[in-house]
């Protein structure tokens, strides 16, 4: 058996995030697991870096499995097999094969996540799937700046962890905080957040940028994310951003 | 009343095409007129500068309606408006007030559409509305711009007509062609090709599209297009391409 890490891209919208559900096939992972069951005639176990929820995208997202290929089939063979059967709307970019000891979840050192919210009275039709549009509402990017700067670094994210039976540790590192407006291609305005940190909670990022914008809204001061996080509770954090505007960017293995 | 133009953009995949049909609202002409209609109380025509088929998409279409501004109201309110109740993949980009005379289709001189053709194992998961998915299978595009230099020029293009009824004219001038390779936002392979003429018939440029695919895939000679035009035969050219690739990128009003 040889190990394979493969570089995959999907448009979230109709699938039900990542990780393979009971009795649907609606899943990234899902989808993976049964080409290369009818590529090589067994069951395959894709491991992802991590769960994308329902809905995210993602253009970086990295995964393994383990393989023997067919005689006579090269690994670009295998490429091609899969972008041949994977929806169009998911696609393996890039595949080769890695030393056994990586896995993509636990060899994973950091993940860089990105938020779009779409700021202007005219939608962006061409971007509509991957953006939060918040029409017409002007946000302060220096207030989202300012509270941004209080997650930096090591803390405990319970408040922002969107799963209330979380048993095991609600920690995280979180490296960096980007807030920047830009012009999409189409030259319509949007504020773009990157996150970067060790790793997310369910609903973490969504929940940080429901957050920040409240504070840019003005509905919430600059100032009180040191209170969100000590309280502990996902009560007095802000709303879960929706889904479509998140995608993850990148997966860092260290190399 | 004054007369207003517009600037549209829409993603036409949910759309019947722009022109409005008797009982059913899902055509961009029609989501406009009914939104004019609950702002002034009464019906409004908008004229646009051509039909566009169902599925294509538009980031220039113009369009012009006549209108009297309820009191205390300014253009920009009228287009915050419109904006307002649009559905997300519709959108007014600009609104103006012109002369009397101006008419979006009368006064156009020339319209420019663009074909999109992915060309590449991997799909491209981001952009999969709008491109056509010819996955996997290389274009010769040197045959295919030697085809495409026989329709510069004035032509009767019945050929290339979609509507095997039509009564009118079917000679059109087209200005130019150009057929490109070119690397997407994701960084895979397209191929693009622009069309610009002083007006096209109905499916016209998708059957030109498909005839072109044709003789890039050597599935028909680069020097055949004189005979196809020269057969007045529907029947003769080749397939339709599917609308999705298809974006009518701006008309030109010689200003």
């Amino acid at each position: 058996m040889k190990n394979y890490k493969i570089l995959v891209q999907y448009d979230g919208t109709n699938y039900k995030g990542w990780q393979v559900q009971k009795n649907r096939e609606d899943t990234i992972q899902g989808k993976l697991q049964n080409i290369l069951g009818k590529y090589t005639g067994r069951e395959v176990e894709v491991i992802g870096s991590g769960r994308t929820d329902a809905g995210v995208h993602a253009k970086g997202q990295v995964a393994n499995f383990h393989l023997q290929l067919p005689w006579g089939q090269s690994s670009h063979d295998l490429f091609l097999y899969l972008n041949r059967y994977l929806p169009l709307d998911i696609a393996v970019c890039d595949l080769r094969e890695v030393d056994a000891r990586f896995h993509a979840r636990v060899s994973a050192k950091g993940k860089t996540y990105r938020y779009r919210i779409h700021v202007s009275p005219v939608s962006d039709v061409f971007e509509k799937r991957f953006v939060y549009q918040y029409l017409d509402y002007p946000l302060d990017l220096e207030a989202m700046r300012r509270a941004a700067g209080d997650f930096i670094g090591c803390h405990d994210f319970k408040s922002f962890c969107g799963n209330k039976h979380m048993k095991k540790s609600t920690v995280r590192t979180i490296y960096d905080i980007e807030i920047q407006e830009v012009l999409d291609s189409h030259g319509l305005k949007e504020v773009v957040i990157d996150y970067r940190g060790d790793g997310f909670l369910q609903n973490m990022i969504r929940i940080l940028t429901g957050t920040l914008i409240e504070v840019g809204s003005g509905r919430r001061p600059a100032d009180s994310m040191p209170e969100i996080l000590d309280a502990m509770d996902r009560e007095k954090a802000g709303y879960t951003a929706p889904a479509q505007g998140l995608c993850l960017m990148e997966v860092d293995y260290g190399e």
